[in-house]
């Protein structure tokens, strides 16, 4: 397969951190796992932290990705929402940095662009086209999983368009 | 010294990261050190999250705390910089969750209060009372250092209020 990688996606939350390890190009592309690490409310801050970034080391060992993929956090329902994204954001991040594995980041409209041709798609259209182009008999459930999906599907056609540019000089 | 611990405070910042560290107790303090971990805007993020993370390794490594004090973030500019604020705070409390430290976190007016008797003191004030408190010659500085002072002496503050509850007892 022609510009095979495996990337894991990730789609950070404090509460419920979805993710996804893809195997392939934008054109044949298979889920190798997806779903969810999730954490307790009633446990300290600092633990739920810990929790995601051992989740998404061992995330990152069982399936030794080429790259983690990741989505940009520029809105939230309010500050406080804000900071507990931007916590599980950092938690998956640092883990892949003590990992030695590439972080690419891509913008929310980005990400749904890539994977349905609208920027501004809702979520389960989001997950119908992830479901579609991985050849998914089902939904992908739930969609923290499938966001962390498309994220990774996102890196597979950005990493074909570097290709097809990189052969055209 | 009575009930005397060290406390490794931060003032968590994307762009820089104070840190104080302190030894003794509420009456008796001693700042064995303190500064800034900055990290520079052109970085990627991932790079300036591990750039935090390792620079509070270090310094976990190098003073050996008795547990981790840092601010709880509940307030922000707005959206953005709320992501920002939150990853950083992260990567310094998984640095200390990866070492076994204790984190233990302070809405920023109990900080005040504490340091200052006035919830709502102004930075500068806070700058000032902790000078006096540790008998520093001079204010420390920057404004991001005494912060992370500021929220050390909370942290030994409360740990006599403790210690006198369970003498009481």
């Amino acid at each position: 397969m022609t510009g095979a990688r495996r990337v894991l996606g990730i789609d950070p939350g404090l509460a419920a951190t979805g993710y996804g390890v893809l195997d392939g190009n934008s054109h044949e592309a298979r889920a190798v796992a997806s779903g969810v690490i999730r954490t307790r409310p009633s446990t300290p801050r600092a633990e739920r932290l810990r929790a995601i970034l051992e989740g998404v080391q061992a995330l990152l060992a069982e399936h030794r990705p080429d790259e983690l993929a990741i989505e940009q956090a520029f809105v939230a329902v309010n500050v406080r929402s804000a900071f507990a994204i931007g916590e599980a954001r950092a938690a998956a991040i640092v883990a892949a940095a003590l990992a030695g594995v590439a972080v690419v980041e891509y913008p929310p409209a980005t990400i749904k662009a890539a994977v349905t041709g609208n920027g501004s798609a809702p979520k389960e259209q989001v997950q119908a086209m992830v479901a579609l182009q991985l050849g998914m008999s089902s939904l992908p459930e739930p969609l923290d999983a499938a966001d962390a999906l498309a994220v990774a599907l996102t890196r597979l056609a950005e990493a074909d368009f570097e290709a097809r540019l990189a052969g055209q000089r």
